[in-house]
């Protein structure tokens, strides 16, 4: 309980400190070994889940706040963010609720009456990272993307539209090429793809997909076929950064 | 000058109803005739040009608030508003700065400190609607893309950025039929796609832009042809309305 009340102060102390009204919620998508996940919070001492989340500082940059509340909420540093939506229902998020949740006298409330949040997401190999808990926070793990608990506020919809988002720009921006190693067969990249997208293996067309790929014009076969499987072996492929990189360029 | 202090008064007042750190600004694109403007604002008894935005209120659904303002500083109604971005550098908006540029005293501002600006941009056929100025403005007028002045704030990075967000959902998400009459030829689409994309007249290559255009599986060919050009006449074209329907949801 003592532990409690100085978070709370410490919350309160906060909010003198930060545009009261706007908050960043963090969605960070994992993927490995085929599957795609989304890293949650467990609020101290509940079973309530929600999304990394904090408050946006007076003097502070939207972007800076972003990456400094992902840091201090799960640990994780040096992921690239992409704001993608901001959420501004007016009854998303209410300070006397939160206030009764805590078993506060509702009247005594210190937190934002309302909040509008800026949504960033994430992707990462979750192999490569590893997620802590903060104080306000008794778990912080990884779950499915097809099954995510009830989450507090309107978490559901901020991490639903952020998985939108991720496979929307995913499609378009030719972002899996970051989540292989530097050699990799077009049959392990379409794997990559169709994991992110939600399809089962083979739901790509096959030949759509590496005439799509390869129109992108920054792959590059290499003199080198992969071995060990069942089956003839398939070419390897890399990406040519320069092209990959005027690719990114047009495509910003 | 006691026009002026009412509307300082009205600005008052507004802050106290308003969630005072956050904006929106909207970026309204018209396209007619091969042309794509964009709508701008000259600040009353200045020469200084902004785009069209406004304070949220404390009670207000964020996309409620965006076509208030909308309505409120221009005029127009019924447009499809998209939100694209929201900006948050620390430095955008200063309070102090505003007062000083009215001539104002800076110690007694009761403008924000800083604000963020949820930004929202719309596409509307040019000759269809009819900007009108509210009483912040003296002037509200449509300017060429290619040559907006310097804006107020950081109004030019919001535009710019709005231009970029237009251009890429456009070629995705297949918006030109919507400034063409029912009946058009693939000539006629064309001229829109280039337009918009900043193209001159042939930029896009003809069959590429058919073959991706007809692709999307939701034009019907009439067995009409167009008649009274120059050369050999035109199939004419129109939208399946179904099939346009099933496509939107596809790619929403």
């Amino acid at each position: 309980m003592e532990k409690f009340i100085t978070v709370l102060q410490d919350i309160k102390t906060l909010f003198n400190r930060s545009l009261s009204e706007l908050s960043i919620d963090c969605v960070v998508f994992g993927f490995h070994d085929e599957q795609l996940k989304v890293l949650l919070l467990r609020a101290k001492g509940s079973d309530s889940w929600m999304l990394p989340g904090g408050w946006i500082l007076k003097t502070e940059h939207l972007e800076d706040a972003a990456y400094r509340i992902l840091k201090e909420r799960t640990g994780l540093g040096s992921i690239f963010l992409q704001q993608f939506h901001t959420f501004g229902a007016n009854n998303r998020y209410n300070g006397r609720e939160i206030m009764a949740r805590l078993g506060l006298p509702p009247e005594q409330n210190f937190f934002p009456e309302r909040a509008v949040s800026v949504g960033y997401y994430a992707l990462v190999e979750y192999s490569l990272v590893e997620p802590q808990t903060d104080m306000m926070t008794d778990e912080c793990r990884w779950w499915d993307v097809n099954e995510i608990p009830e989450l507090l506020f309107d978490h559901n919809e901020i991490a639903s539209r952020a998985l939108k988002a991720l496979r929307k720009q995913f499609d378009h921006e030719a972002l899996g090429f970051n989540l292989l190693p530097e050699k990799f067969t077009l049959v392990e990249l379409q794997r990559v793809y169709e994991t992110i997208l939600g399809l089962k293996k083979g739901g790509l067309d096959r030949g759509n997909f590496q005439k799509k790929i390869l129109g992108y014009g920054f792959l590059e076969r290499l003199d080198e076929r992969k071995t060990g499987g069942a089956h003839k072996s398939p070419y390897l492929y890399r990406i040519d950064p320069a092209k990959y990189g005027a690719y990114l360029r047009e495509n910003e």
